[in-house]
């Protein structure tokens, strides 16, 4: 049985759609971002980077949701959700999965850190202008790789589609323009998905019971 | 056969480096940087991320450094290099690959970038302070995950060190502290094995032999 602890509108749901796709169980807790909760020594012992999603096991607590999203797959959904060890297919999992944390999210988090996630003497606000076109240049690549394909790695959906869907559905509240009709779609696609929604109603009830506990 | 498209002093010595760690043998391209090779059509068709390093194979091209080194070790290399399929090390592993290049490389190619990668217009000068706090809250973090461990997965060399070997080696080169005894001893435990100074050597080897052709 996992535990995943995450925030409701974070990178955490990219861990609860996985865990709903494959159809695992899972606790779900609420770190309360606002109240600080992960900069505390309970949150910081599970993951020194302070930083949400943790999904912990029996066998110990990983981080960085494109990790736990592939572990899980690797580990439950074998020639689900992943192309099987070794292969090509595999390879471009792999380049799109770091693709989408460092090419395309990268311009998304540094517009956030610097509206308010940094301290406030490194916050740059000229940055957000720097960002945007980055984020078009990413986007653009993207279009490029995606082409004309169903999913990134093909007809096969994967869990590198969970954290792509989830990085473009942070770009359209950024309010972020899609661009490109092949973008477009695929976007529509892959958040069309049962278990994103599922994912994400789950989160956000829980927030909702966290704070009227609170 | 692999050909590697290349440039010395960059993420491509990850990919040489795993070539080296494998045995395996590959032809090196050099994509002249200085000269905008990237930026051409031909490149571009490997890559419409215009970025180097790629992998080229009968299969077809490979991006990404970090996705690169981990499909070599998973096609080439099974139980060298890389955690078996499935296990919690390998999730470990992933988990140690996606936190070296989003959270600890990130502050150092904000830094190039914004010295001179980026287009004049996109270049904020004050964004080499706030990067220089990032990666010192990366190291920290990185010296938590490390602990006393030999390799960032433990005690078995893996493709994660190779990324990570490599960005701590590019930190030293920005002229960036290493700070932590436990990081500093594991950089020169992971730079001086002879499959990353092969790897380099022929690198540089490579753009003499093309500086003198052109």
């Amino acid at each position: 049985m996992y535990t995943l602890y995450g925030f409701p509108k974070t990178r955490s749901v990219r861990v609860a759609w996985a865990l709903e796709e494959i159809g695992l169980p899972y606790e779900y807790k609420v770190v309360n971002l606002k109240a600080g909760e992960h900069l505390n020594a309970v949150f910081q012992a599970l993951n020194p980077a302070t930083k949400i999603p943790v999904l912990v096991s029996d066998e110990g607590a990983l981080c960085e949701s494109a990790a736990i999203v592939t572990f899980l797959a690797e580990k439950h959904a074998m020639h689900e959700f992943i192309p099987a060890s070794g292969t090509f297919e595999r390879g471009l999992y792999e380049q799109m999965m770091i693709f989408a944390v460092t090419e395309l999210e990268q311009p998304l988090w540094s517009k956030v850190k610097h509206d308010f996630a940094l301290p406030k003497q490194h916050r740059i606000a000229q940055m957000q202008q720097t960002a945007d076109w980055e984020f078009e240049r990413a986007l653009t690549a993207f279009s490029h790789y995606l082409d004309d394909k169903e999913y990134v790695c093909g007809s096969l959906f994967t869990m590198a589609d969970v954290v792509s869907g989830q990085v473009l559905l942070w770009a359209k509240s950024s309010d972020l323009d899609l661009k490109f009709d092949n973008v477009k779609s695929y976007a529509e696609r892959v958040l069309s998905r049962p278990a994103y929604e599922k994912a994400w109603r789950n989160e956000m009830a829980h927030l909702s019971s966290t704070e009227q506990a609170g």
